[in-house]
């Protein structure tokens, strides 16, 4: 198929590869010239503007966008839909708010303009181990643009199938679905990511526990020398929490297992905090998920001012004195 | 009556100024020889040794310890029960865990030396305001022992009497109860204790909430100038939320509303934790007293390991970098 | 002063009633005649909507709503903003969320309406007690009602006054605060019923541990019998956990130690969540306050599809049956 | 090597198992006689006692206790101990609590006889998939026992290497290793099932973010239709958030995605508490294990005296009705 890509960073510049790769055609676009050419090298084609690129394109066209969520993606959206004609189809596949996808799919709709949102898990490894989508959108839209979503997935690969799995659709084995309406394919990229908060926090909160054991500020007879490489490694070994995750601890620890080039303060993004959003709109309690994130902000505080407040209470009632000389 | 208090820090020594005011007979002592002398000015019988103490009181004596928890606590224990007498009382007025009491009153008991736990809340305002005691030992030493602690409490003040209310025992409405049997009382003092981790923690992250509302961060039209100052002072008139935590807040607050002199190190002592596992050995859900605890601790901490390796996962999936320069 | 009050709840007529007492002249409207019926037999001023109202009041007019927060509200806003006059007032006196306020300020100001936030608390107390108020507005408008809000609020009475306090402004010492500009009022009330969850929830846990010590389920030896009506009834003596909730508490538990007619499932309302929202938004991590508001929701299911995969899970590594028979 | 297996359930059958395969000679023994019948069998030594096992074994003697932790591997522990020899070695396969480990292992040198632990992970699967195993012990003693636990490890299997690991002792990647002194073997197993119970967790309250998405008390325009099977399974395919929790994840909701036949109490073993107790003692904030172990607790009640008293509390100051018809 042929396809518009906009927005060439790490992701999309990856995903424009891995389509070029699949024998797709890309037309591709950036404000930077610079990650335009460096594409146009490898056989794509260039376009010096997005309409520039609608002009590169076939009717129906499509536009993959590849922005920051936020304002970006918001104005590219705008700006394409100004131009784009009954049919066109417009993909948002970066982290937005499943409301704006819900909203821009009915201001679109109206103008017969197909919006899809593309939720899409894989970091800086997808173009080796393929791209997990999870997809909104309108059933016909997504199934035509199946030979993009087919190429993008990792695909069967090496993973061993799920027992008692008799699904007709095996697009989930493959590597993507079709979630359901406008935003749903956001919303559930979502919750995947409030999920890797909760299970990143776990992680952290264990392996906390294992090096604080081997503090000299314990007691003799209450420490061990615990090596968290090799357990991390050994981990990865028939144990239950193996995961990617683990994986990716266990090669961070192999290279420097006191963590020492990290600062400590982890960012957040938009989605673990929808999460609880969500969540709050639905009445579900999400305890793990709300620590994991609020692990973050506190992360990034020095000395908060909810501290102090505990201090100068403990002033007041038991003369207990907690200011630094 | 007739006791000796064993330990004369600022709790020990109001103790016994406050049984002194009461009529009562205080033999005092401690190792530091000048906080004996002091309270001798003050009328009270210095003593210069605990065994020195036993001389100077009738049979059956009665040893009031307020000596820090843990080891000093411990081996007083162990050094009055060497030359105690059946039918003398050990009563432990710290913050001991509940299960050395339990241990210690059956081996005092098999020498027919009675023990009583005390836990006291109250702290630099004792004195003034009187001790609000929570009370573990046989219920007739305890009877015993009454008119020591009526002196001690609160007594019925000002505060208004509950509604409904219709107990034999007015004790409580005093501000004493005999709590049951050994252990009782510090394992509801440590209860308090818990409770008292989560209240503060709910102030302390409600005014962190509205004191960063007020951050320049904040875009403009997002932010107020909120005046802690006179929140606290108006939550403290007919809201909900009033409460002596809440008085004293309005007090730090109307000293230095930064509260600037604080570091934010927040230090936690033992009835925190073993509220924990008391929690933990009923699989009572305790959400809000441990995040309470958690938050102690986190105050300590500069950067945790914990944090770091969220860095580290964050990179190796995303190749987000969160290095210092 | 001359105000109308629309809505004649609980809170609205309360609300009425004192401010007649204080020598205010209520011009009354709700949608059931029998409640404003009942008014004018107080000899309030009836009206027969809220048209009528305007009719019966001198300008500048002033309003105070007193509904349900959200659509009724929001309703009865853009009611009165049809016919109200430049310099009329709206006062919303319920528990809007704060960014309704300003949207609402922006508007009505544009045709030189003031519109006014009152946060309340003091619920059924109200009457009696007083209500403690949060104000967000312009300062002169504020000023201006300033009548109203001192007749409504507790004023210095008993409550002893906050050492260190130098302020010029008493409004906060008689109970009353002007927060800042619009929202600010409903923003502050908002926080101050965030934390009014958390020190239920810490309340609420502590007490289970209690509860739970007394299980004939535990080993003897692991046993207490405590009296949950004392403890509640001796902490409000002289301790640090004393406070209003553990007033209503001690006579919650005098009348009925069992708590047997409540059923367990705890609704929540907006401000909770709101407080939550309020956070995120500031990245300030509010652990306790998250946790008191899960509770809740957790409080209303009955078995989670959260606790069946974690059964799941577990038959899957483990062979662990957790299925009923 | 020579080995002799006490406690033959599922794990302890299938150790044996893996031994036997691997060429090792078991001697088997079980206080139900069919259960060692049923290894005969197969070709193992069955034994009618412990006692009868030593015979049966070279000196130095293996046994490996695999028995339930607490009372039933202490009485088997003591029990081996009274006839054991200098040299003898005695392990502990389970779930102990790591400083029982300590005092034993101190007890057991007193008369030369060698306690190892081993903490084993791989349940119901470990026969297929091999076990890793986390072993404290004396340098020498685990070195000498190295035949038993490489050929009850994974070895190194199909999955793919660590990056950047230049370990000299390959033991972890093969799926075992040496953690340090007694007891710590346990103790990692411990912290490895309180990070079990965190990812858990994580998954199962964003599947219930999911699940509720669907809910039909949800507005329509608020409701999506997720297939949460095919979610489970797209997850599993180059999402950052697949792990061997979620293969189960995924196997459990193909055959069943309602959960039905799960009641949705779950139940808690020791490993989840201690590894709390661990994060208390060393002051480490462990929010999300925590919250993850009282999830469990929580799953197992039906209305807590927690929830009721907020109820109380509600009712008491705002007259709001929680009680059922």
């Amino acid at each position: 198929m042929q396809i518009g890509i906009i927005g060439l960073g790490r992701m999309g510049a990856n995903i424009a590869r891995r389509l070029t790769r699949g024998g797709h055609q890309c037309v591709v676009w950036d404000r930077k010239p610079e990650a335009v050419e460096s594409l146009a090298k490898e056989g794509m084609t260039g376009a010096s503007s997005p309409e520039d690129m609608a002009g590169a394109l076939a009717s129906p066209r499509v536009f993959w966008i590849m922005l920051p969520a936020g304002d970006p993606t918001e104005a590219m959206v705008q700006q394409i839909a100004a131009f784009a004609q009954p049919g066109d189809v417009i993909i948002d596949g970066g982290n937005t708010f499943y409301k704006d996808d819900i909203r821009r799919a009915k201001e679109l709709g109206e103008k017969q303009i197909q919006y899809v949102d593309v939720g899409t898990s894989g970091g800086v490894w997808g173009l080796e181990r393929g791209y997990c989508m999870m997809i909104g959108g309108e059933t016909e839209t997504v199934r035509n643009l199946d030979p993009i979503f087919d190429c993008l997935a990792p695909g069967l690969g090496t993973i061993e199938r799920t027992r008692a799995r008799h699904a007709e659709d095996d697009r989930a084995e493959r590597g993507y679905i079709h979630a359901g309406a406008a935003g749903s394919g956001h919303f559930v990229k979502m919750v995947h990511n409030g999920i890797e908060y909760g299970l990143m926090q776990a992680y952290a909160e264990g392996f906390d526990v294992l090096k604080t054991k081997n503090s000299p500020l314990l007691p003799d007879d209450e420490r061990y020398e615990l090596n968290l490489t090799d357990i991390a490694e050994v981990w990865r070994r028939g144990s239950v929490i193996s995961s990617w995750l683990l994986d990716l601890t266990a090669e961070a620890l192999a290279g420097d297992h006191d963590l020492s080039k990290f600062s400590g303060k982890v960012a957040d993004s938009g989605e673990g905090r929808w999460t609880i959003h969500a969540a709050m709109e639905e009445a579900v309690p999400v305890y793990v998920l709300s620590a994991a994130l609020y692990a973050r902000y506190r992360s990034r505080e020095e000395n908060s001012y909810a501290d102090k407040l505990l201090s100068a209470m403990r002033f007041g009632f038991g003369g207990h004195v907690e200011i630094p000389q």
